[in-house]
């Protein structure tokens, strides 16, 4: 008998959720499930801006794959993909190679640096759970190193964050609350550390309401935050960085400049023969790449837009997570041979920024706007929700975010 | 009326014992007594190589001196000494300048690097507070660092520690029970990281018990040490060092080094006139500088024979604990006009050697020879001991060693 080879590439919130939809909807099907990804752990690329900032461990933001696949039912592959031949139904891992009937691509993202000067060589990313736990101990290491060093060097307690959309004002959130925690640690007086973010828009987090915008940045300010807004960066070296607004350069020194400013998809998708747009697939509306009636493409990998505005929308963990219900209800079909597939409507239920573990900006449905507690207690809802899919109340009980009422 | 000056240089072991012995015994004398100290704590040097290794943390090896020192009874001034003139009964600080009518001495010691090339400039020491939250700090920052880079480089997780005297090996026994902790939290396979002891002698602690060196050596090689043994450092690199053996040059592959092999008297001691012995003063039995009748030396800065042996004994914290005492007696004596001060006896009442937080050796009374729990519970109880003498039973809760049976 053979059996219908199902791969899913990935194990983020598109890959990981497919998996889990279909190892409990297959149970009495002919197919093999098999899942690859480079680490034998599932992470939440969307706390990774507290692990980033030492302020939750890095152990409460990844989930070992052990714990909630069903190995009797999936078949999980720890390597590293290496490239995609949809037309020879293949996929090339660095040990190995797979052949498919139908093929989940879901390969996250990678941080885009568009060509700056010494960005990729020297700023430090949150885009990856080893890289998080690096910039944590960074920060620690450059705050023990300075009452070591006889001249004092301000490149050690100044902090640039290059980008002002979600993953840089979460992360300014975050660093505010740690950097007092850091003070008192090394013996450090407040009033030396600066944390400065440099963006090239007018405001952060643009396009989002500007009364939710306006509390974010009175929030962070408080918390000593310095906003350098409509500023491009330009250079990134070891110990400074250049940013240029309105027409001036400006160096600040700096040994630590985190870039949260781009992203882009995986790039082994684009030179896999799938027609992209900007290095991501322009999916139909059953989230299938066109030209390939066997290849389904979440989260980071897919574009999409919006059929009511016409507008790309942005690939966040809720899309990439919806994404995966309709891709696995749509592989479920075509293995009955069904023809027709289910179209995967891109709305969005809502945005919630925190803004540390104690306050969060938020709008619902379009139009209700939230922030401060509420806003905060409704985001770690919203990540603890995510823990219960995943693997129920048992891994909620291990990782979900308590604390409520700080 | 013209109250006498007692200042006291150092709050180390020596220089905090002796204030606090005299802010208890005189409180009716018309004195006023001064202790001069570049942090706002005392530290436990003994306790360091823990908080290097990061077994402990650093807030329990200090003490802020607010905490033990009486205000009302003894002026605290945070400084730099930068000159002694015991000619002029001056003394030069970073800020402001003291006279005496009666000094202390209690400068403690810097790392002594022989001349070895690189080994100041790349080299970690566990020699101050700073610098061991410091080493600890770096020993994370490495390991987390390791699965960033697409080529493994083992120069992040071999770790070498040059001299296998006290501190050297005490050290060893935190590293080795603190590998596995770090290996957990970064993902690291216990077999990649090397701890490598490079020691001149033919054994570990030269002029200790063989018996005790052999269990000594047995312990930490069980808990994965390697030791070279007969073999100098010749060179510390960024990236690596050199040793000598058997006339043989050999690479290392290392970012961590620790010397742990030399200290020296504060070099102040040396250019303030005194007649000194490698950097030392060679002071008279009741511990007061040849020539200046004032001024006591203590500690490392002191160097004291044996009558017995006529051999400089090691300048331990106990010797030191035990010199402030005779120091306060002979300073009251002073105030008094006597002329007849008490000699100090430099007999060693033992020596203790701790092998990480569970394992230790131990000579008592020069024959009684311990090991394991029996000596790490001897070893836990003089740091306590220690504790309760600096701030009583509050301070002894606070930051005592109470996991005795690991």
């Amino acid at each position: 008998m053979n059996k219908q080879q199902i791969v899913i590439l990935g194990a983020g919130y598109g890959g990981l959720m497919t998996a889990l939809h279909l190892q409990k909807k297959l149970k009495h099907h002919h197919t093999d499930i098999t899942l690859v990804n480079k680490h034998d752990y599932h992470y939440q690329t969307t706390w990774l801006h507290e692990t980033a900032a030492g302020t939750i461990h890095h152990d409460q933001t990844r989930i070992p794959l052990d714990e909630v696949i069903d190995k009797r039912r999936v078949h999980l592959v720890i390597d590293t993909v290496k490239a995609i031949q949809p037309d020879e139904k293949k996929v090339k891992l660095a040990n190995s190679e797979l052949t498919y009937d139908i093929l989940v691509i879901a390969l996250g993202f990678e941080t885009a640096t568009f060509g700056i000067t010494g960005l990729k060589e020297n700023a430090f990313m949150i885009s990856t759970l080893n890289k998080a736990r690096l910039l944590r101990q960074h920060l620690s290491y450059n705050f023990a190193q300075y009452h070591n060093e006889k001249k004092k060097n301000p490149a050690r307690l100044n902090i640039v964050v290059g980008g002002g959309g979600f993953t840089g004002v979460e992360f300014l959130g975050e660093l505010a609350n740690r950097i007092p925690e850091l003070c008192a640690e090394y013996d450090i007086d407040k009033a030396k550390v600066r944390v400065i973010n440099i963006e090239g828009s007018p405001t952060v987090l643009p396009g989002f309401d500007p009364d939710l915008v306006e509390y974010a940045m009175n929030s962070l300010e408080a918390r000593g935050v310095e906003f350098i807004t409509g500023a491009l960066l330009k250079e990134c070296n070891p110990d400074n960085i250049v940013y240029k607004k309105n027409g001036m350069l400006t160096q600040i020194p700096t040994m630590t400049t985190i870039w949260a400013a781009g992203v882009k998809a995986n790039p082994i998708v684009e030179v896999s023969g799938f027609q992209t747009n900007r290095g991501k697939v322009e999916v139909m509306e059953d989230l299938r790449a066109p030209g390939y009636e066997d290849v389904f493409v979440l989260g980071d990998c897919a574009s999409i837009k919006d059929p009511e505005t016409g507008q790309v929308v942005a690939p966040t963990a809720q899309m990439a997570v919806r994404q995966a219900k309709v891709a696995a209800r749509n592989i479920i079909k075509r293995l009955k041979g069904e023809e027709k597939l289910e179209a995967f409507v891109p709305k969005t239920l809502g945005t919630v920024a925190s803004l540390g573990n104690d306050d969060a900006i938020a709008v619902i449905l379009k139009n209700w706007k939230i922030f401060g507690w509420k806003a905060t207690f409704m985001k770690k809802m919203i990540d603890n929700r995510y823990l219960i899919r995943l693997g129920g109340w048992n891994l909620l009980f291990q990782k979900g975010k308590f604390n409520f009422f700080y």
